[in-house]
């Protein structure tokens, strides 16, 4: 039996401003050609479809067309649950008729945990939920941390786990010592959201969600899919992939990634200011890709996310890697801090930094009274 | 064939500050009720199923929960289309899965108008949509108007628009010389929004949604099916009712209402505060009713609200039916906004009126005492 494991796919994401609608779409029509090629028996996706509870109308129908192929048209089985970043209710809603084609997605977490089966194998869903909602719905009044909800609701499941069959749980959580980045959100404060990976020993394989590098842990049967793109500076050095998990009859999975090419990758670039804009640097470059600049210069530059974004269209974020004041410039702001200069003084020096003129006693003149007019009309408008 | 015309659900709504969804389950509760009796071979929602493009999730669960109920445990076919309130886009989220079941759910403007084939009756679905969409979907630059674009539509419709078979177009829209009231949104501003009642000569039946008066217009074929519960306390006067239309062989339609009964009803009460608050008064009466209270004393009251949900709980609204002021109330306002009083005149009326005591001298001292302080202290802050 062959499945194909992915979570966080997060439709609706804006990144530093930006929708990445248009690069999710673009990632998605290479994963149906992938499902085309694989013909699995079953898609997972372990929760976060969206990126929040109510999603762009442009993610809502991007969503729906991408699930109506892989299910209706490639009459692919679906297995699906909400993340932390869905709304259980919205994504709900209208599930009850999907279960027709195969399409099994669970928003809220239920009440008895029968599993799905499909071509042999037993998927246990279990949408995320806050331990307060587990400690109600279970009716189990010492649930407080994630941990112990998992342990509760892998309890409830003990009657529908098979020995003869392979046993698949299909989860959103934070499991213990997973390594994080910084598009995903916290699901508690103080470790209370950690989930001990021994609570999975009783399936083949856990098909995870929630973190977004595709080997945030390290363990024989429990897996994170990662993230369907790279959604921030801290995952530029992910590759992220879909991961195909075949079982066999004995319960043991093997499972293999696969990288897809994304529209616009998202990288790190660094070095001095000229150098970056020289063609002969950029010649083998995706200078479409969504960057982080580092700059090297020292001193003052005119404008360089400008002049950056002629070559690169797609800077997001730029930075100055060195302490771009030099010595003298550092002097200037301690005495500015130190003696309270006049603004015709400071205005002096902001003019040698920025001309190669002289500040000439007539200027100077030209702009003491400038200054005197824009005071007497402050104090008349107040 | 029989099938059943609702319209204006408005799920989600809030109606003065407050929640409408118990009453809305309470109607809806009843609704499938009348369905398991009547046993009808189609069930119309024409429009406006939300109240909102973003509901609340209670009222998500309530959608959910009521077209399962009719449509997948009662097997009635349902046939429904977005209304100007709806979001088409989230609405049709999934609607693709719905249709085994005959469930047709129409949210966005489709490109072709083929009709729905229930029980020997076509179903032509237009959910709402602005002359700029049917403009852009039908390719037809001169569509301005609300009224041009139902045309044009009706005209696409044509190569299937059956001879043989009866045809009921499900529309929502602003019918010309429709009964309005304060719970609807308007279409657009300056009489671009009417639709004439001409357009739909075709049909033998025209089943709307947007007016919230059943009986917002007369006509033969072409009728509104009128909201769920009354929304505004303009609708107060009105019955609200669900249509049961009963179409034969040669297209004749028969139109029958049923009233259902509301949790709480919506209604206006008038008289003397005394008079409402009299056990003889509100014995036969329903208190629990939403109510706009007027009240016909004159002088000043104290409390009345308070007094008033003490029997009436869901006093939404409250005003006074004459000028409460006095003749000698409205000499002093005219005084104090001749000669502009100080603080201390003011209070003293004030005080005069509110109570029976005297506003002696020494009160009078303590009072300047006070004002001198808070203006000290506002001049400190300043």
């Amino acid at each position: 039996m062959k499945f194909i494991h992915t979570a966080d796919w997060h439709l609706g994401k804006l990144v530093h401003g930006l929708y990445m609608t248009e690069d999710q779409a673009y990632m998605l029509e290479q994963f149906i050609e992938l499902v085309k090629a694989e013909q699995p028996d079953a898609i997972v996706i372990a929760g976060d479809l969206y990126d929040r509870s109510v999603p762009p109308t442009d993610a809502v129908n991007l969503l729906n067309d991408v699930l109506f192929r892989l299910n209706v048209e490639l009459k692919v089985p679906v297995v699906a649950i909400a993340g932390n970043h869905d709304s259980a209710e919205r994504l709900s809603f209208g599930s009850s008729w999907y279960r027709h084609t195969h399409f099994y997605l669970e928003g809220k977490l239920p009440h008895l945990f029968q599993p799905v089966h499909i071509e042999g194998v037993n998927f246990f869903l279990v949408p995320y939920a806050e331990p307060a909602a587990v400690r109600e719905v279970l009716g189990n009044p010492s649930i407080t941390t994630h941990d112990e909800a998992m342990k509760a609701i892998i309890q409830h499941m003990e009657p529908y786990i098979s020995s003869d069959d392979p046993n698949v749980l299909v989860g959103h959580a934070f499991v213990t010592g997973g390594q994080t980045s910084d598009s995903e959100r916290t699901l508690s404060v103080g470790g209370a959201d950690h989930v001990s990976a021994e609570n999975f020993a009783p399936f083949s394989y856990t098909a995870l969600g929630h973190l977004h590098h595709p080997h945030a842990i390290s363990h024989p049967t429990v897996h994170y899919a990662g993230s369907l793109l790279k959604y921030s500076f801290s995952e530029a050095s992910h590759k992220k992939s879909i991961s195909i998990v075949e079982i066999n009859e004995k319960g043991i999975a093997h499972r293999t990634e696969r990288v897809l090419k994304p529209k616009r990758d998202m990288r790190e670039i660094e070095g001095y200011l000229d150098e970056l804009l020289d063609p002969q640097y950029y010649k083998n470059q995706e200078t479409e890709d969504y960057l982080k600049v580092s700059l090297l210069d020292e001193g003052t530059l005119h404008d360089p996310i400008q002049k950056l974004r002629h070559v690169y269209p797609n800077v997001l974020h730029l930075e100055r890697k060195v302490d771009w004041m030099d010595s003298k410039q550092k002097q200037i702001y301690q005495t500015v801090q130190q003696n309270k200069m006049s603004e015709v003084e400071l205005f002096e020096i902001f003019y040698q930094e920025m001309t190669t003129a002289t500040f000439s006693p007539e200027k100077k003149k030209w702009l003491e009274l400038v200054i005197d007019e824009v005071k007497k009309k402050e104090s008349v408008t107040l």
